[in-house]
């Protein structure tokens, strides 16, 4: 590498670092060639190379500047949702949503799909056919209501990973995470109760409150450290909650991860005020920090969490293997169980368990959170570039899962129902929102295999966004329309 | 054989067949000479074999008699449960009963499982080792929340064996039936409204509507054409029902086929009152006439019946496949179905899809229903023998579930106790009521391989029926108790 390229790449590290800031005036030709002793001609070749790669602007008289979106964009600021409990709606928007999943022409940048093509998931196909092979007759009768004994001993055993003691029979297995969600909320509350959820928040969650006729007071959320602890205390003094729903490790849609110290904070909320903590752990096994998090679980004294996960994420979504370790509620989720579903297909189970077993869980893990951690980078590259100056991004710490701000008057709905002509489908932000907020976001599945042809989506998606911000410059805000009318003459 | 022989065999049949009821003076030994004619010493020869299988009794002086008990029991009279909304209790004794169903080493008289050792269940074994060597990447992935397309096909074509007329839209697969009923319970009503049931009523249906806080009316029901419709009618005209879950076809636990003539008029009903009707058709396949009775479902104009059924227990309850036809509910069930389990495993629905249309279904169907009928011929016969008189047995038209009546008196939850030193369960009629009622009663299950430990179990219950009946004979009837202090001083 020649100096000016040296000087190139560390002045477009700095851009890229946000160390010079998009718009900002870049030093002096001079005053860079006395910082790093190289000569003149050899910053203005540097500084050539960088215009060419449009990382930076020359403005006559001026000097350079940095481009202003080429800079890395900011994380979306902490969300102001409503502060008072709502009722959930959006149901047909979530219905298109999954129903969306299942076309095969359009591709998913929307849906909460992991990667199931990744060579080390292949044992799974031998052992199924095995277990087929063997006719074992335990997979074709009813299963223990708590689930298969081999299953809760490996589940057991990998809760330790997140600092979890748990016996097989603290665990009950269920027909995926959504299930264990399900039983959960039921078990802690009654129709016409309130939960408080982190916001933005899962739409499946939402719609699973909605179901039971559950009103939902959203707490303002930080993208980088979670839910806001002096939010959620005041809705505890102003409203009697009676559980709140987290995903603490990985946030669906933020992906964050929540400071262990956080996460003991919101624990000592929760048995101050009495509450039960539903603790969703579905993506924190794919956190790219290792070791892996810990879990609210693991900090549990008084068995008030209920942690809820699933080999979705990390398997296969196919296989509604998923589970959850109630505590002090283990009675009533046996019997929402029970009333749900009765029991769980024992043959997913028992193959499930032996992966584990024999030793395909772990090697698989590295690779799946090593996959979702390069796509990271490559479609926050993308992001970048494609899309237009003025959005927030997240910086997910785990997961598969990209949240994007767009200015406040932005139509994600409309964008959607743009792209479905290009065959491209997002999640618009709405969905994860019981009150109406995030019009003007979108969560995007950094799952896909990246190809060219993903890139060319983004593009499209890009663009698209670009024409529509247009539109609605960044500085615009939705004009309040004026309700009721006058009882005047 | 010999002439005595033969007209034993055929005294034995009438007796069997109730012509000759127990405790009954047979004709005299010069009349059936006449009768038949045969020899005096004929005749006697063949009351003497009819003695020696304790099938008739001789008084001195007075000729023959049929032996009380040998002679056919009398189907259960109609039921007679409380007339008023009540809530669902009984938890505890469910959970016992299905935990029990995994203790290997306990004959198990009291489930709901089917026989899964046939032959003709051996090519899905095949076609799921098979599946998984195609290693087909819809086994992995979130399904469509209807289900897979090509079992909902088959499920729709099967359909018109009960008269339905479905296309595969109309039909959403479940987690087994358990999902199927959960889901329809909650799409027509809210906590506190009221359900009216048959009395009997299966019990996982009684804990779903207690897990939804629904209050059940019990409808007095007849052993042979089901749910008392006068009775009905005046339960409609004094309460707020909401809706009526019957199992018209090979009811579980009775086991009668109610009349079309009665489905139609139930119907009517159900149009008159504006109520739906969920119907249970898990049984409805393994019905032992031939084409099996038509659903409530076939009959229906205006979308108000919700048909639940399964794979359960016809094929294999572990594999955890079931379905709704929810007529105009369909987008609530779909609504909650989501939120219940998000969907359904796939691999287990395209192993059934392709069992059907691989033309193996209909053959072990027709198996089946000849294996169960011929199971009950000889259950019936060993409850006849080994258990004492002055009780009252189903006649069961499909399925494998046999209902029996003790004297009022009788507790059958002790006599499970009893029966756990022997290893033996079986259901107690408790579980099937909401207000407490038939504490007399159990459900045997007779999908059991008819094998010498079979025959030993039922003679051992048979004995503990015995003698517990001895403690309260078939008169007694319980002491109520007055309630209320007097409020004179």
């Amino acid at each position: 590498m020649t100096r000016y390229q040296h000087l190139a790449t560390l002045l477009a590290q700095r851009i890229e670092q946000g160390l010079y800031q998009g718009g900002e005036r870049l030093p002096s030709v001079r005053s860079l060639s006395a910082e790093h002793g190289v000569s003149i001609s050899t910053v203005q070749q540097a500084y050539h190379l960088l215009e060419e790669k449009q990382l930076i602007t020359p403005q006559p008289r001026s000097g350079y500047f940095v481009t202003p979106c080429k800079s890395k964009p900011p994380v979306p600021p902490i969300t102001r949702p409503a502060q008072r409990p709502v009722e959930v709606t959006q149901w047909e928007s979530v219905l298109e949503l999954i129903n969306s999943r299942l076309d095969e022409d359009t591709l998913q940048l929307g849906s909460g799909t992991p990667d199931t093509s990744q060579p080390t998931i292949k044992p799974l196909w031998k052992i199924i056919s095995r277990l087929a092979q063997k006719q074992d007759p335990r997979m074709l009768n009813y299963d223990n209501i708590y689930g298969v004994p081999a299953l809760r001993e490996q589940v057991a055993r990998m809760a330790i990973d997140s600092g979890c003691q748990l016996s097989p029979d603290d665990i009950v297995i269920t027909t995926g995470c959504h299930e264990a969600l399900s039983v959960s909320i039921r078990a802690v509350c009654q129709p016409g109760d309130i939960i408080a959820v982190e916001s933005p928040t899962f739409h499946g969650t939402m719609q699973t409150l909605r179901g039971f006729g559950i009103k939902v007071i959203e707490i303002p959320t930080d993208s980088v450290t979670g839910i806001s602890l002096e939010a959620l205390e005041l809705a505890l003094e102003q409203w009697p909650i009676k559980a709140v729903i987290v995903v603490p490790n990985c946030n669906n849609p933020l992906g964050f991860i929540m400071p262990d110290a956080r996460k003991r904070a919101l624990l000592s909320m929760a048995q101050c005020f009495d509450i039960a903590i539903i603790e969703d752990d579905v993506y924190g096994e794919l956190a790219y920090e290792y070791p892996r998090p810990l879990s609210i679980k693991s900090m549990d004294e008084d068995g008030r969490v209920l942690l809820c996960s699933s080999v979705s994420k990390v398997l296969a979504p196919g296989l509604r293997v998923g589970w959850v370790a109630p505590g002090r509620y283990l009675n009533r989720v046996l019997h929402l169980k029970y009333i749900g579903t009765g029991s769980t297909a024992t043959q997913t189970q028992l193959a499930v368990a032996e992966f584990i077993r024999q030793g395909h869980y772990q090697p698989h893990l590295r690779k799946m959170r090593m996959h979702y951690q390069r796509n990271l980078d490559i479609f926050t590259h993308w992001v970048r570039h494609y899309f237009p100056c003025g959005i927030c991004v997240s910086r997910p710490q785990g997961g598969f899962m990209m949240w994007i701000e767009l200015p406040e008057a932005f139509d994600a709905m409309r964008l959607n129902r743009e792209l479905r002509e290009s065959h491209i489908q997002i999640s618009v932000g709405s969905l994860f929102s019981a009150s109406g907020k995030y019009r003007n976001c979108l969560r995007l599945n950094y799952s896909l295999a990246v190809t060219a042809q993903t890139e060319r989506a983004l593009a499209i998606v890009g663009a698209a966004v670009e024409r529509a911000m247009v539109c609605c410059p960044p500085s615009a805000s939705v004009a309040e329309v004026e309700g009721g009318a006058s009882l005047k003459g």
